[in-house]
Protein backbone atom coordinates (compact mmCIF):
# COMPACT_ATOMS: atom_id res chain seq x y z
CA UNK A 1 0.00 0.00 0.00
CA UNK A 2 1.09 3.23 -0.89
CA UNK A 3 2.02 5.38 1.73
CA UNK A 4 2.69 8.94 0.98
CA UNK A 5 1.70 10.72 4.32
CA UNK A 6 5.17 11.37 5.40
CA UNK A 7 5.38 13.63 2.20
CA UNK A 8 3.72 16.16 2.52
CA UNK A 9 4.22 18.17 -0.17
CA UNK A 10 4.78 16.95 -3.98
CA UNK A 11 4.77 18.65 -7.46
CA UNK A 12 4.66 17.27 -10.70
CA UNK A 13 5.17 19.74 -13.65
CA UNK A 14 3.81 18.81 -17.22
CA UNK A 15 0.72 17.44 -15.32
CA UNK A 16 -1.99 18.47 -17.58
CA UNK A 17 -2.04 15.18 -19.15
CA UNK A 18 -0.26 12.08 -19.81
CA UNK A 19 1.59 10.68 -17.17
CA UNK A 20 1.90 14.14 -15.53
CA UNK A 21 -1.72 14.14 -15.09
CA UNK A 22 -1.98 10.37 -14.27
CA UNK A 23 0.39 10.92 -11.11
CA UNK A 24 -2.08 13.01 -10.02
CA UNK A 25 -5.01 11.13 -10.38
CA UNK A 26 -3.80 8.15 -8.68
CA UNK A 27 -1.96 10.03 -5.71
CA UNK A 28 -5.95 11.20 -5.12
CA UNK A 29 -7.15 8.01 -4.70
CA UNK A 30 -4.28 7.21 -2.00
CA UNK A 31 -5.82 7.25 1.25
CA UNK A 32 -2.20 7.82 2.89
CA UNK A 33 -1.29 10.95 0.20
CA UNK A 34 0.59 13.83 0.25
CA UNK A 35 -1.41 16.91 1.94
CA UNK A 36 -0.42 19.19 -0.86
CA UNK A 37 -0.37 17.93 -4.62
CA UNK A 38 0.72 20.75 -6.72
CA UNK A 39 0.24 20.57 -10.27
CA UNK A 40 1.43 22.95 -12.98
CA UNK A 41 1.16 22.93 -16.53
CA UNK A 42 2.15 25.88 -18.88
CA UNK A 43 -1.45 26.97 -19.68
CA UNK A 44 -3.76 25.68 -16.79
CA UNK A 45 -6.97 27.18 -18.29
CA UNK A 46 -6.64 24.54 -21.03
CA UNK A 47 -6.10 21.89 -19.03
CA UNK A 48 -9.71 20.79 -18.19
CA UNK A 49 -9.25 17.23 -16.25
CA UNK A 50 -6.42 18.35 -13.99
CA UNK A 51 -8.58 21.37 -13.05
CA UNK A 52 -12.03 19.10 -12.85
CA UNK A 53 -10.02 17.30 -10.12
CA UNK A 54 -8.79 20.08 -8.48
CA UNK A 55 -12.08 21.26 -7.97
CA UNK A 56 -13.40 18.25 -6.49
CA UNK A 57 -10.01 17.70 -4.03
CA UNK A 58 -8.57 20.49 -1.95
CA UNK A 59 -5.20 18.82 -1.71
CA UNK A 60 -4.49 19.59 -5.76
CA UNK A 61 -3.34 23.30 -6.28
CA UNK A 62 -3.27 24.17 -9.91
CA UNK A 63 -0.18 26.85 -10.52
CA UNK A 64 0.84 27.90 -13.89
CA UNK A 65 4.35 27.27 -14.82
CA UNK A 66 6.12 27.46 -17.96
CA UNK A 67 9.64 25.46 -17.74
CA UNK A 68 10.94 27.47 -20.11
CA UNK A 69 10.92 30.93 -18.65
CA UNK A 70 12.88 32.45 -15.78
CA UNK A 71 9.68 34.53 -15.07
CA UNK A 72 6.98 31.99 -15.41
CA UNK A 73 9.65 29.64 -12.95
CA UNK A 74 9.93 32.52 -10.45
CA UNK A 75 6.30 33.50 -10.24
CA UNK A 76 5.53 29.87 -9.83
CA UNK A 77 7.89 29.74 -6.74
CA UNK A 78 6.61 32.21 -5.01
CA UNK A 79 2.73 30.84 -5.44
CA UNK A 80 4.16 27.31 -4.31
CA UNK A 81 6.42 29.55 -1.47
CA UNK A 82 2.88 30.31 -0.37
CA UNK A 83 1.52 26.44 -0.86
CA UNK A 84 4.01 24.81 1.33
CA UNK A 85 4.92 27.36 3.84
CA UNK A 86 7.49 26.66 6.33
CA UNK A 87 7.22 22.94 5.72
CA UNK A 88 9.21 23.38 2.47
CA UNK A 89 8.78 21.18 -0.80
CA UNK A 90 9.15 17.19 -0.16
CA UNK A 91 8.95 16.46 -3.55
CA UNK A 92 9.86 17.76 -6.92
CA UNK A 93 9.22 15.90 -9.99
CA UNK A 94 10.51 17.46 -13.24
CA UNK A 95 8.04 15.14 -15.63
CA UNK A 96 7.03 17.96 -18.34
CA UNK A 97 9.20 17.28 -21.82
CA UNK A 98 8.21 17.07 -25.22
CA UNK A 99 9.36 14.93 -28.57
CA UNK A 100 9.82 15.62 -31.69
CA UNK A 101 9.99 12.34 -33.78
CA UNK A 102 13.15 12.39 -36.03
CA UNK A 103 15.80 11.01 -37.71
CA UNK A 104 18.88 11.00 -39.19
CA UNK A 105 17.93 12.76 -42.56
CA UNK A 106 15.13 14.61 -40.73
CA UNK A 107 16.51 16.24 -37.87
CA UNK A 108 16.88 19.92 -37.35
CA UNK A 109 19.06 21.92 -35.69
CA UNK A 110 15.82 23.70 -34.51
CA UNK A 111 14.55 20.38 -33.34
CA UNK A 112 17.92 19.57 -31.40
CA UNK A 113 17.91 22.75 -29.54
CA UNK A 114 14.08 23.09 -28.63
CA UNK A 115 14.19 19.93 -27.37
CA UNK A 116 16.79 20.36 -25.18
CA UNK A 117 16.04 23.47 -23.99
CA UNK A 118 12.60 21.64 -22.53
CA UNK A 119 13.36 18.22 -21.37
CA UNK A 120 17.20 19.14 -19.86
CA UNK A 121 17.60 23.06 -19.81
CA UNK A 122 14.33 23.83 -18.09
CA UNK A 123 14.28 20.29 -15.48
CA UNK A 124 17.74 22.06 -14.14
CA UNK A 125 16.29 25.84 -13.97
CA UNK A 126 13.22 24.67 -12.45
CA UNK A 127 15.44 22.78 -9.75
CA UNK A 128 17.54 25.57 -9.22
CA UNK A 129 14.67 27.69 -8.98
CA UNK A 130 12.57 25.47 -6.48
CA UNK A 131 16.20 24.88 -4.32
CA UNK A 132 15.46 27.13 -1.25
CA UNK A 133 11.71 24.98 -0.99
CA UNK A 134 13.49 22.11 -0.90
CA UNK A 135 16.28 22.58 1.20
CA UNK A 136 13.74 24.17 3.75
CA UNK A 137 12.54 20.52 3.48
CA UNK A 138 15.89 19.23 3.63
CA UNK A 139 16.52 20.59 6.98
CA UNK A 140 13.88 19.04 8.72
CA UNK A 141 14.76 15.94 8.57
CA UNK A 142 17.12 12.78 8.05
CA UNK A 143 17.88 9.86 5.68
CA UNK A 144 17.08 10.38 2.01
CA UNK A 145 13.55 9.72 0.09
CA UNK A 146 10.17 11.26 -0.42
CA UNK A 147 9.75 12.00 2.90
CA UNK A 148 12.67 14.47 3.29
CA UNK A 149 13.59 16.18 -0.03
CA UNK A 150 13.90 14.93 -3.44
CA UNK A 151 14.27 15.72 -7.04
CA UNK A 152 12.91 12.68 -9.36
CA UNK A 153 13.87 13.42 -13.30
CA UNK A 154 11.64 12.04 -15.76
CA UNK A 155 14.39 10.57 -18.08
CA UNK A 156 13.63 7.54 -20.44
CA UNK A 157 15.25 3.82 -21.45
CA UNK A 158 16.38 6.19 -24.47
CA UNK A 159 18.56 8.33 -22.30
CA UNK A 160 20.38 5.44 -21.77
CA UNK A 161 23.78 5.34 -24.52
CA UNK A 162 24.79 1.84 -23.36
CA UNK A 163 21.21 0.53 -24.37
CA UNK A 164 21.21 2.47 -27.61
CA UNK A 165 21.76 -0.24 -30.15
CA UNK A 166 20.51 -1.95 -33.31
CA UNK A 167 17.98 -4.21 -31.14
CA UNK A 168 16.04 -1.29 -30.16
CA UNK A 169 14.69 -0.71 -33.10
CA UNK A 170 12.69 0.84 -34.74
CA UNK A 171 12.67 3.73 -31.34
CA UNK A 172 16.43 4.47 -31.72
CA UNK A 173 16.52 7.14 -34.19
CA UNK A 174 14.95 9.83 -32.21
CA UNK A 175 18.40 12.09 -32.26
CA UNK A 176 16.52 15.25 -30.27
CA UNK A 177 14.70 13.09 -27.79
CA UNK A 178 17.62 11.29 -26.96
CA UNK A 179 20.39 13.28 -26.82
CA UNK A 180 18.32 15.64 -24.55
CA UNK A 181 17.42 12.80 -22.05
CA UNK A 182 20.97 11.76 -22.14
CA UNK A 183 21.91 14.89 -20.85
CA UNK A 184 19.28 15.24 -18.53
CA UNK A 185 21.28 12.09 -17.21
CA UNK A 186 24.14 13.60 -16.43
CA UNK A 187 22.12 17.04 -15.29
CA UNK A 188 20.79 14.97 -12.43
CA UNK A 189 23.88 12.75 -11.64
CA UNK A 190 25.71 16.49 -11.58
CA UNK A 191 22.90 17.17 -8.89
CA UNK A 192 23.36 14.14 -7.07
CA UNK A 193 26.98 15.30 -6.36
CA UNK A 194 25.92 19.09 -5.53
CA UNK A 195 23.14 18.37 -2.88
CA UNK A 196 24.33 14.99 -1.85
CA UNK A 197 25.34 17.07 1.52
CA UNK A 198 22.32 18.73 2.11
CA UNK A 199 20.40 15.52 2.34
CA UNK A 200 18.62 16.43 -1.14
CA UNK A 201 17.71 13.05 -2.95
CA UNK A 202 18.09 13.06 -6.97
CA UNK A 203 17.00 9.99 -9.19
CA UNK A 204 16.37 10.13 -13.09
CA UNK A 205 13.52 7.70 -13.51
CA UNK A 206 12.62 5.71 -16.65
CA UNK A 207 8.67 5.57 -16.74
CA UNK A 208 8.04 2.08 -19.02
CA UNK A 209 7.57 2.80 -22.55
CA UNK A 210 3.69 4.18 -22.15
CA UNK A 211 1.15 4.65 -24.65
CA UNK A 212 0.43 7.92 -24.04
CA UNK A 213 0.32 10.57 -26.87
CA UNK A 214 4.21 10.88 -26.85
CA UNK A 215 5.03 7.05 -26.23
CA UNK A 216 2.53 6.06 -29.28
CA UNK A 217 -0.39 3.45 -29.38
CA UNK A 218 2.60 0.62 -29.16
CA UNK A 219 3.86 1.26 -25.80
CA UNK A 220 4.25 -1.62 -23.34
CA UNK A 221 2.26 -0.02 -20.40
CA UNK A 222 -1.29 1.45 -20.30
CA UNK A 223 -0.71 4.80 -18.30
CA UNK A 224 -2.28 3.94 -15.17
CA UNK A 225 -0.12 0.95 -15.41
CA UNK A 226 3.01 2.63 -15.63
CA UNK A 227 2.32 4.95 -12.97
CA UNK A 228 1.24 2.81 -10.77
CA UNK A 229 4.92 1.04 -10.79
CA UNK A 230 5.91 4.50 -10.64
CA UNK A 231 4.48 5.96 -7.81
CA UNK A 232 5.75 2.86 -5.65
CA UNK A 233 9.43 3.22 -7.12
CA UNK A 234 9.05 6.89 -5.81
CA UNK A 235 7.56 5.91 -2.50
CA UNK A 236 10.80 3.77 -1.84
CA UNK A 237 13.36 5.54 -2.75
CA UNK A 238 16.38 5.70 -0.16
CA UNK A 239 20.12 6.82 -0.24
CA UNK A 240 20.63 3.56 -2.23
CA UNK A 241 19.34 5.39 -5.20
CA UNK A 242 20.52 8.50 -5.25
CA UNK A 243 22.44 9.30 -8.25
CA UNK A 244 20.84 6.68 -10.22
CA UNK A 245 18.83 5.60 -13.27
CA UNK A 246 15.89 4.17 -11.51
CA UNK A 247 12.98 2.03 -13.62
CA UNK A 248 9.49 1.97 -13.32
CA UNK A 249 9.88 -2.05 -12.35
CA UNK A 250 13.07 -0.68 -9.82
CA UNK A 251 15.61 -2.35 -11.46
CA UNK A 252 18.62 0.45 -11.78
CA UNK A 253 19.92 1.33 -15.69
CA UNK A 254 22.91 1.61 -17.28
CA UNK A 255 23.82 5.12 -18.18
CA UNK B 1 55.38 3.93 -36.11
CA UNK B 2 52.07 5.69 -36.86
CA UNK B 3 50.42 4.34 -40.09
CA UNK B 4 47.94 6.61 -41.93
CA UNK B 5 49.08 5.46 -46.06
CA UNK B 6 45.70 4.33 -46.30
CA UNK B 7 43.93 7.25 -45.10
CA UNK B 8 44.06 9.36 -47.73
CA UNK B 9 42.20 12.42 -46.78
CA UNK B 10 41.06 13.44 -43.01
CA UNK B 11 39.82 16.82 -41.79
CA UNK B 12 39.95 18.02 -37.99
CA UNK B 13 37.33 21.18 -36.98
CA UNK B 14 38.76 23.59 -34.81
CA UNK B 15 42.00 23.19 -35.76
CA UNK B 16 43.68 26.64 -35.11
CA UNK B 17 45.07 25.77 -31.94
CA UNK B 18 44.87 23.25 -29.13
CA UNK B 19 44.39 19.65 -29.98
CA UNK B 20 43.24 19.82 -33.42
CA UNK B 21 46.23 22.16 -34.05
CA UNK B 22 48.73 19.54 -32.51
CA UNK B 23 47.23 16.63 -34.36
CA UNK B 24 47.77 18.66 -38.05
CA UNK B 25 51.23 19.29 -36.34
CA UNK B 26 51.74 15.82 -35.48
CA UNK B 27 50.62 14.09 -38.80
CA UNK B 28 53.06 16.10 -40.59
CA UNK B 29 55.86 14.94 -38.78
CA UNK B 30 54.46 11.02 -39.07
CA UNK B 31 56.52 9.98 -42.29
CA UNK B 32 53.12 7.78 -43.83
CA UNK B 33 50.60 10.69 -43.48
CA UNK B 34 47.47 11.18 -45.17
CA UNK B 35 47.86 12.79 -48.57
CA UNK B 36 45.41 15.48 -47.98
CA UNK B 37 45.14 16.94 -44.43
CA UNK B 38 42.24 19.23 -44.37
CA UNK B 39 42.33 21.82 -41.23
CA UNK B 40 39.04 24.10 -40.89
CA UNK B 41 38.72 27.18 -38.73
CA UNK B 42 36.19 29.21 -38.14
CA UNK B 43 38.33 32.37 -38.63
CA UNK B 44 41.33 30.90 -40.78
CA UNK B 45 42.93 34.69 -41.05
CA UNK B 46 43.86 34.24 -37.25
CA UNK B 47 44.88 30.76 -37.14
CA UNK B 48 48.41 31.91 -37.79
CA UNK B 49 50.42 28.98 -36.53
CA UNK B 50 48.12 26.88 -39.27
CA UNK B 51 48.54 28.75 -41.92
CA UNK B 52 52.49 28.73 -41.35
CA UNK B 53 51.71 24.77 -41.55
CA UNK B 54 49.72 25.04 -44.58
CA UNK B 55 52.26 27.64 -46.26
CA UNK B 56 55.41 25.09 -45.87
CA UNK B 57 53.27 21.61 -46.20
CA UNK B 58 51.18 21.33 -49.54
CA UNK B 59 48.95 18.57 -47.90
CA UNK B 60 47.68 20.21 -45.59
CA UNK B 61 44.58 22.89 -46.34
CA UNK B 62 42.89 25.00 -44.42
CA UNK B 63 39.14 25.39 -44.88
CA UNK B 64 36.83 28.07 -43.22
CA UNK B 65 34.36 26.37 -41.72
CA UNK B 66 31.45 27.65 -39.33
CA UNK B 67 30.12 24.47 -37.46
CA UNK B 68 27.24 26.66 -36.25
CA UNK B 69 26.53 27.71 -39.44
CA UNK B 70 24.47 25.27 -42.06
CA UNK B 71 25.32 27.81 -45.28
CA UNK B 72 29.21 27.70 -43.78
CA UNK B 73 28.81 24.08 -43.29
CA UNK B 74 27.43 23.50 -47.04
CA UNK B 75 30.67 25.83 -48.31
CA UNK B 76 33.12 23.77 -46.72
CA UNK B 77 31.18 20.33 -48.15
CA UNK B 78 31.86 21.70 -51.51
CA UNK B 79 35.53 22.57 -51.19
CA UNK B 80 36.19 19.30 -49.42
CA UNK B 81 34.91 17.76 -52.24
CA UNK B 82 36.88 19.71 -54.86
CA UNK B 83 39.94 18.82 -52.53
CA UNK B 84 39.42 14.89 -51.76
CA UNK B 85 37.69 14.64 -55.47
CA UNK B 86 36.54 10.66 -56.03
CA UNK B 87 38.23 9.02 -53.53
CA UNK B 88 35.66 10.64 -50.79
CA UNK B 89 36.13 11.27 -47.58
CA UNK B 90 38.20 8.82 -45.21
CA UNK B 91 38.19 10.17 -41.51
CA UNK B 92 36.00 13.06 -40.38
CA UNK B 93 37.30 14.36 -36.88
CA UNK B 94 34.36 16.80 -35.19
CA UNK B 95 36.96 18.19 -32.41
CA UNK B 96 35.69 21.54 -32.36
CA UNK B 97 33.86 23.01 -28.96
CA UNK B 98 33.89 24.90 -26.39
CA UNK B 99 33.69 25.24 -22.54
CA UNK B 100 31.73 27.98 -20.32
CA UNK B 101 32.77 27.36 -17.11
CA UNK B 102 30.21 27.47 -14.54
CA UNK B 103 28.58 25.42 -11.89
CA UNK B 104 25.05 24.85 -10.54
CA UNK B 105 25.00 28.53 -8.84
CA UNK B 106 26.16 30.40 -11.58
CA UNK B 107 24.89 28.44 -14.84
CA UNK B 108 22.99 29.75 -17.27
CA UNK B 109 19.87 28.81 -19.66
CA UNK B 110 22.28 30.71 -22.17
CA UNK B 111 25.37 28.67 -21.16
CA UNK B 112 23.75 25.40 -21.85
CA UNK B 113 22.28 26.16 -25.14
CA UNK B 114 25.46 27.77 -26.61
CA UNK B 115 27.56 24.84 -25.35
CA UNK B 116 24.90 22.04 -26.82
CA UNK B 117 24.69 23.93 -30.03
CA UNK B 118 28.67 24.45 -30.51
CA UNK B 119 29.44 20.88 -28.99
CA UNK B 120 26.27 18.30 -29.77
CA UNK B 121 24.56 19.71 -32.52
CA UNK B 122 27.11 20.93 -34.73
CA UNK B 123 29.06 17.23 -34.69
CA UNK B 124 25.96 16.30 -35.90
CA UNK B 125 24.91 18.50 -38.59
CA UNK B 126 28.53 18.30 -40.37
CA UNK B 127 28.30 14.40 -40.36
CA UNK B 128 25.24 14.91 -41.96
CA UNK B 129 26.63 17.04 -44.62
CA UNK B 130 29.77 15.52 -44.87
CA UNK B 131 27.68 11.73 -45.50
CA UNK B 132 27.89 11.90 -48.84
CA UNK B 133 31.79 12.30 -49.25
CA UNK B 134 32.16 9.53 -46.16
CA UNK B 135 30.01 7.31 -48.32
CA UNK B 136 32.40 7.91 -51.32
CA UNK B 137 35.19 6.57 -49.05
CA UNK B 138 33.15 3.74 -47.71
CA UNK B 139 32.45 2.38 -51.31
CA UNK B 140 35.79 1.91 -51.40
CA UNK B 141 36.95 0.39 -48.81
CA UNK B 142 36.22 -2.77 -46.53
CA UNK B 143 36.38 -3.51 -42.79
CA UNK B 144 36.02 -0.54 -40.66
CA UNK B 145 38.58 2.52 -39.74
CA UNK B 146 40.30 5.13 -41.09
CA UNK B 147 41.72 3.26 -44.09
CA UNK B 148 37.97 2.88 -45.05
CA UNK B 149 35.35 5.49 -43.70
CA UNK B 150 35.14 6.79 -40.30
CA UNK B 151 33.56 9.56 -38.19
CA UNK B 152 35.82 10.72 -34.70
CA UNK B 153 33.74 12.76 -32.15
CA UNK B 154 36.16 14.22 -29.34
CA UNK B 155 34.60 13.97 -25.94
CA UNK B 156 35.51 14.05 -22.95
CA UNK B 157 35.42 11.80 -19.93
CA UNK B 158 33.25 14.37 -18.17
CA UNK B 159 31.35 13.13 -20.90
CA UNK B 160 30.14 9.83 -18.59
CA UNK B 161 27.53 9.39 -16.22
CA UNK B 162 28.47 6.94 -14.37
CA UNK B 163 31.85 8.45 -13.95
CA UNK B 164 30.39 11.25 -12.69
CA UNK B 165 30.91 11.33 -9.17
CA UNK B 166 32.26 13.37 -5.76
CA UNK B 167 35.62 11.98 -6.55
CA UNK B 168 36.06 13.67 -9.61
CA UNK B 169 36.69 16.79 -7.85
CA UNK B 170 36.89 19.88 -8.73
CA UNK B 171 35.64 19.36 -12.29
CA UNK B 172 32.52 17.48 -11.76
CA UNK B 173 30.28 20.77 -11.60
CA UNK B 174 30.66 21.87 -15.27
CA UNK B 175 26.88 21.50 -16.14
CA UNK B 176 27.04 23.00 -19.66
CA UNK B 177 30.26 20.97 -21.05
CA UNK B 178 29.21 17.35 -18.89
CA UNK B 179 25.41 17.44 -20.36
CA UNK B 180 26.95 18.44 -23.78
CA UNK B 181 29.30 15.88 -23.78
CA UNK B 182 26.95 12.84 -22.75
CA UNK B 183 24.09 14.17 -25.37
CA UNK B 184 27.18 13.92 -27.66
CA UNK B 185 27.95 10.35 -26.78
CA UNK B 186 24.39 9.29 -27.69
CA UNK B 187 24.25 11.06 -30.78
CA UNK B 188 27.69 8.93 -31.62
CA UNK B 189 26.25 5.83 -30.65
CA UNK B 190 23.07 6.83 -32.95
CA UNK B 191 25.26 7.48 -36.25
CA UNK B 192 27.06 4.42 -35.11
CA UNK B 193 23.54 2.24 -35.31
CA UNK B 194 22.44 4.25 -38.06
CA UNK B 195 25.46 4.36 -40.38
CA UNK B 196 27.43 0.51 -39.56
CA UNK B 197 25.63 -0.70 -42.48
CA UNK B 198 27.27 1.44 -44.90
CA UNK B 199 30.62 0.68 -42.70
CA UNK B 200 31.46 4.21 -41.72
CA UNK B 201 32.98 3.46 -37.89
CA UNK B 202 32.19 5.95 -35.39
CA UNK B 203 33.49 6.31 -32.28
CA UNK B 204 33.83 9.29 -29.28
CA UNK B 205 37.20 9.27 -27.55
CA UNK B 206 38.29 11.19 -24.49
CA UNK B 207 41.77 12.62 -25.35
CA UNK B 208 42.62 12.87 -21.87
CA UNK B 209 42.73 15.81 -19.62
CA UNK B 210 44.99 18.23 -21.27
CA UNK B 211 47.02 21.14 -20.54
CA UNK B 212 45.04 23.22 -23.03
CA UNK B 213 43.51 26.55 -23.10
CA UNK B 214 40.20 24.56 -21.99
CA UNK B 215 41.96 21.98 -19.87
CA UNK B 216 43.80 24.35 -17.92
CA UNK B 217 47.06 24.31 -16.39
CA UNK B 218 46.52 21.76 -14.14
CA UNK B 219 46.10 18.77 -17.26
CA UNK B 220 47.57 15.37 -16.70
CA UNK B 221 48.89 15.41 -20.25
CA UNK B 222 50.64 17.94 -22.87
CA UNK B 223 49.15 18.29 -25.43
CA UNK B 224 52.08 16.53 -27.23
CA UNK B 225 51.76 13.55 -24.99
CA UNK B 226 47.89 13.34 -25.74
CA UNK B 227 48.07 13.87 -29.27
CA UNK B 228 50.65 11.28 -30.04
CA UNK B 229 48.11 8.53 -27.81
CA UNK B 230 45.31 9.86 -29.60
CA UNK B 231 46.54 9.56 -33.40
CA UNK B 232 47.98 5.74 -32.17
CA UNK B 233 44.74 4.93 -31.02
CA UNK B 234 43.06 6.87 -34.50
CA UNK B 235 45.11 4.62 -36.64
CA UNK B 236 44.49 1.51 -34.70
CA UNK B 237 40.37 1.63 -34.99
CA UNK B 238 38.27 -1.00 -35.89
CA UNK B 239 34.93 -2.31 -36.10
CA UNK B 240 35.61 -3.51 -32.22
CA UNK B 241 35.88 -0.26 -31.70
CA UNK B 242 32.58 1.03 -33.17
CA UNK B 243 29.61 2.96 -31.22
CA UNK B 244 32.39 2.80 -28.44
CA UNK B 245 33.73 5.20 -25.97
CA UNK B 246 37.56 5.19 -26.35
CA UNK B 247 40.37 6.89 -24.19
CA UNK B 248 43.58 8.32 -25.53
CA UNK B 249 44.77 5.36 -23.90
CA UNK B 250 42.96 2.58 -25.48
CA UNK B 251 40.71 1.80 -22.87
CA UNK B 252 36.77 1.79 -23.50
CA UNK B 253 35.29 3.70 -21.14
CA UNK B 254 31.13 3.41 -19.72
CA UNK B 255 29.02 5.92 -20.29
Amino acid sequence: MLNFSKCHSILITGANRGLGLEMVRQLLSTPERPQKIIATARNPDAAEELQALAKSHPEVHVVTLDVTSDVSVNDAVQEVKSIVGADGLNCLINNAAINIPCYLDTVTRDAMMKTYEINTVAPLFVTKAFLPLLREAAGQGSGMGIHRSAVINVSSLLGSVELNTALQIPFFKLYPYRASKSALNMITRSLAVDLEAEGILCVVLHPGWVRTDMGGKNGELSVEESISSVLSVICGLTEKDHGEFVSYNGEILPW
